[in-house]
């Protein structure tokens, strides 16, 4: 077993959550200290858990620690065990200023389960604060057209933060209404949206800088940006994450193993198979340059950043 | 030529714009007798300026009547003349309460132009004020892949405006990165959505009820719900239309007409221009169920309605 890292110390349950606060100098020592040597000398894989309670405690990452645990329960052996090396599982920057965590189980041969990716990075900004981020992504193979099922929070302080949450289609939607019909319509996915988009006050649409982004949402897609505002923002933004975006994202999870990952296998021609998986390739080829190999060298040093790059581009290009 | 409309008498001019009004009762009754007896004894063709003109000033129509102007002007020969029949050009209820332009010209023969489409509906509702529709749709051939113009206002009230403005996308966008970046992003279109969503305070984004119409759009689309409250609202939001989004709507009909119109004809096999255009035609006809098949009828009677949406699914069509 690693250390359990400073910030989990016998008084950490007992404190207020401070989202993303600076930790005072000597925590943020202590804390440094031992991330480099976690990272060294890892030799046994770290179980998400323990990854996540090495990063200073944040609602959005026990959310997303509920949602992972729950596709995890529910799709049981359709996953195969992990195969990423422990320095993936674990990662830091030698400056000890980020650290991160990868993991990709692919899908049982015979599931229509292609991979499930999560992601949690956390690092520390030179002029204080932090910048955590958080994804979850399911991706189904071509036994079936059903959408892949996406999570990610984007936090850059205590009080506001990027949400996105979908059923990613993988067909043109415009000429396929009945795709719409039966994977959006049908299953109810509009009044998810609507319960972050319209319910919540503090929620605005979220409109990346990349129009390529942009153009991969559903209509029902939840891509927010809450912005709680300084006073008393954070524990406002707590609450929203704990109680209305917690609540979509088991739901919209729910949606999508019932109707999605549970679908049966779909009669398809081989051509048109391919051109589903070709599709999901392309797609997930220009997302990862646009995204990961553009952000993560931005958050840590170039091995490391390569190292965690190159696993996602294995799991995307299913290789 | 027919009798000059009653609202538009020597004072009319004089007159403060109130956009969307309920009319004074015997302005309203002249403007009946006139409207019927307009539509019932057409034998030419009215102009669109005086099929405008037969209907209440709206700021709106005034930018719609000058973006059709110059799309009209700058595409020249390459539109053929209008087919659409008399009762097509102007029509109205024979209760008096609803009153309807349409205008289809087609494409000349080895031009890019499929059909330029332009709409004006004005419905006087039965508890005061009335519901203003006016729609401009510029559609492509296989000549090109390049999008197709549509701009369209949705006016309820007096101080509230839904506007449409985009270049709408005719291939899947999510595997196509470069038509993004030809079409969109080296064009600058974002900035156009921008001066509209980000600096209008009383423009909000408009989520449209169908999934299918959200699916549309482009990454770069204006759709808006521009609110201005009751409070002097109507002169906030006509000084908003003739400017701000007169800007936006002229400079998109800018890009569109240099980048898309103006394009040279593509390289493309036969199999691929068949199923671009076979894209357009799936798209039109559930757009056409959607939009116009359904709503036509709630603002017109049905042997109103059934003619006109007969003579837009013509040019939608291509037959």
């Amino acid at each position: 077993m690693l250390p359990a890292p400073s910030t989990r110390g016998p008084s950490a349950s007992s404190r207020p959550l401070r989202l993303g606060s600076r930790m005072s100098p000597p925590a943020a020592a202590a804390r440094r200290r031992m991330t480099v040597s976690a990272a060294a000398s890892a030799s046994s894989r770290i179980s998400r858990e323990d990854a996540v309670a090495r990063m200073p405690p944040l609602a959005h990452r026990e959310v997303m620690l509920a949602v992972a645990g729950e596709a995890e329960e529910r799709l049981g052996a359709r996953l195969l065990p992990s195969e990423v090396p422990a320095d993936v599982a674990w990662f830091g920057n030698a400056a000890g200023d980020a650290v991160g965590s990868v993991d990709v189980r692919r899908g049982a041969p015979g599931s229509s389960i292609a991979f499930m990716l999560e992601a949690w990075f956390h690092r520390e900004l030179p002029g204080g604060g932090a910048i955590d981020i958080t994804a979850l992504i399911v991706n189904l193979n071509g036994a079936t057209d059903a959408p892949h099922f996406v999570m990610e929070f984007i936090q850059g302080n205590p009080t506001s933060l990027i949400v996105l949450l979908d059923l990613l289609p993988r067909r043109d939607l415009p000429p396929h209404p009945s795709y719409i019909d039966r994977y959006y319509a049908a299953t109810g996915l509009d009044a998810r949206r609507r319960s972050v988009l319209e319910r919540v006050p503090q929620a605005r649409p979220y409109v990346s800088p990349s129009l390529l982004i942009r153009s991969l949402w559903s209509p029902t897609a939840v891509v927010a940006d809450v912005q709680c505002g300084e006073q008393g923002g954070a524990a406002i933004l707590e609450g929203i994450v704990r109680g209305q975006l917690a609540s979509a994202a088991m739901d919209v999870l729910g949606v999508w193993l019932e109707h999605c990952a549970g679908a049966p296998e779909m009669e398809m021609e081989t051509a048109g198979r391919e051109r589903l998986v070709g599709r999901d390739r392309k797609v997930a080829a220009t997302e990862l340059e646009l995204n990961l190999a553009a952000n993560l060298p931005r958050m840590f040093a170039a091995d490391v950043s390569d190292r965690v790059v190159a696993e996602i581009r294995k799991a995307f290009m299913g290789s």
